[in-house]
């Protein structure tokens, strides 16, 4: 009985504190596995991209809560989803979508109750419903089928004429990697930003140190990086900023730390 | 057999490591809990506050460890406490007031093993205590009662003849909402700060995006609030600043998301 | 079955959410113990401090997961250690080092599989690895022996003819605590830094709030800090700086705390 928490309600305040008591005031064998409560304030996108990454990685049974919301107390719905064997609980504002997206997912509309607090769901509706669902209550006894609940894409990257792609930029991570909505399998081309070419690279330590390169991220994506440095301040990068793979260039990288 | 943490030890530097060791070396079958490390370097009133959330809602015979600690090495009291059936852990230095309030709490001081280091109490102290109580020893077998232990209050707000109250900012969210010492029932009449009067709200989406409001927030204390914004900063609002209930006036909210 | 956690992800982008689904979907019932995601990003000397603190205070049988890892990538091996009855897997950057080099420890190189992404062996080498350790595979069996590992070792302190010792600074902790490299049992001579005298004291409240003391830390060595204080901001301290012992000159502490 695994449940994992994603908000962006940072610890100090104790307001996960909250969350996890109603947890296991419920379902007192659970057990609670930290992904984050260092989402930026409000930050959906960020969420949203964050879930994306681990949700199916976990077993089957696993409950996701995920509480990035700026929308509480709105008539924003309330939802519970079930999709590849997992269950997640959050609001109807698209953080949920990589589970929603996948075929076969199936979600309801929680009810909230009267006593809820208009400010805090995590606590009053989406703790009771994940704490449902670890202790075997089937998705549909916890409210109404919802049909088309609210998803958000990663934007789609343009297939170009000659075979390149052009996307942006979706994310900056804490190493300063900006990940793109580029997919590809294979690392030929050039990557260009800003006017700039960067080269393929299989890991970061094929450049030198402090030189960009542009690789394959460990989730498919291209990424942007700078060598035991920071790309996205050194090459002033950050959501949206367009990344255009070009497939009718090559640059070999400068030979870094496998060379040498 | 859950144990919570908070601290004030941020968790880079390998403390939080440490107290988990021994808790874990002692009880190897515990369900460590963390709720914060983030407690900003010796709050003692932050760390009460964040406590007041959330040591009810975890089942009784929960232990909770709470170690926020400038006296750490002086003559402060060790406590160990009961109280409504959870226990807690702390030194005695106000921060465990929540649970030391409730009408039957009992204390019991700590002896401090000579072994202890005189800088590390969460590790040497309150860890073995928090073991000893998850392995079942009572209350008692831990130190003699400790009749007058330190309590901190939140600062008390003043009724005024014409129903409302005068009161104060106690703490800032990490979402900017500045929450007071005003308890009520009723979410009616205003609440002027700097002499600007708000309207209640029953949450955030009641006005329009930007606009602040009041509202009773979810552990029935009133809040000021911006919706998607930061109230603390766009208010100028820190603990401490007053902040007056007025029954006699109204204001309705500028309708904002629900009525869209 | 007890993994611990210690990396310099953060937790915002979800790669410790995709460590830990591997690790839990390998051993679901495996307790994860989260030391911290907070560490530097590629401070591998803060990583190899943190778990110099807590790795042996678990019980035997932990395995230490340690993924600091700025080389990724590179041929750099991947090792998964047994010490003192603990497993450790990380990389050979010296991050693991107070493990191996306790007499008896023993490295094996974990083979990098082909489907692992070259930019995150956290998920794709050590998870798995550190998984296997829990579920009992012997470390023989996932590797080859690694007879000489990368180790690093905490800066010498040079022991000086009239009994004191030459140091430095090796780490400032959240509340400003400067931590140097000299370990001594008796708190007796001063403590000199820049010129300045500090005189030793068991625990801050030795001196005034305020003052400077030196004192000897919850790990042995010499610590400089300043109560109330932070004395890595107030004398301008940080890792490298020289700290020397003289036992030729004594200071009393100016009382504070417990003489009041």
């Amino acid at each position: 009985m695994i449940a994992t928490l994603l908000t962006d309600f940072g610890t100090a305040d104790g307001y996960v504190g909250e969350v996890k008591g109603a947890l296991l005031s419920l379902v007192p064998g659970a057990t609670l596995v930290d992904v984050s409560h260092e989402i930026g304030a409000h930050d959906v996108e960020c969420g949203r991209l964050a879930l994306a990454r681990y949700w199916r990685r976990f077993p089957e049974g696993t409950v996701h809560l995920v509480v990035v919301d700026p929308g509480v107390g709105t008539r924003r719905a309330c939802l519970a989803v079930e999709s590849l064997g997992r269950f997640l609980v959050g609001p109807d504002n698209g953080v949920l979508s990589p589970a929603l997206l996948v075929q076969g997912a199936r979600a309801v509309a929680l009810e909230t109750p009267a006593s809820a607090a208009p400010t805090f769901h995590g606590r009053d509706v989406f703790a009771p419903a994940a704490a449902a669902l670890l202790g075997g209550t089937p998705l549909d006894a916890l409210g109404a089928p919802m049909l088309s609940p609210l998803v958000r894409r990663t934007p789609e990257a343009r297939r170009l004429d000659d075979g390149g792609i052009a996307g942006e930029v979706i994310a900056v991570d804490r190493f300063g990697n900006a990940i793109t909505n580029l997919m590809t399998r294979r690392a030929d081309g050039v990557v260009e930003v800003d006017g700039r070419l960067l080269p393929f690279g299989r890991t970061y330590a094929d450049v030198a140190a402090g030189e960009p390169l542009a690789l394959i991220g460990s989730s498919g994506l291209i990424e942007i990086a700078v060598r035991e440095g920071n790309a996205a301040s050194q090459l002033g990068l950050s959501r949206g900023r367009p990344v255009l793979l070009r497939r009718d260039q090559a640059l070999s990288p400068v030979p870094g730390g496998l060379a040498r």
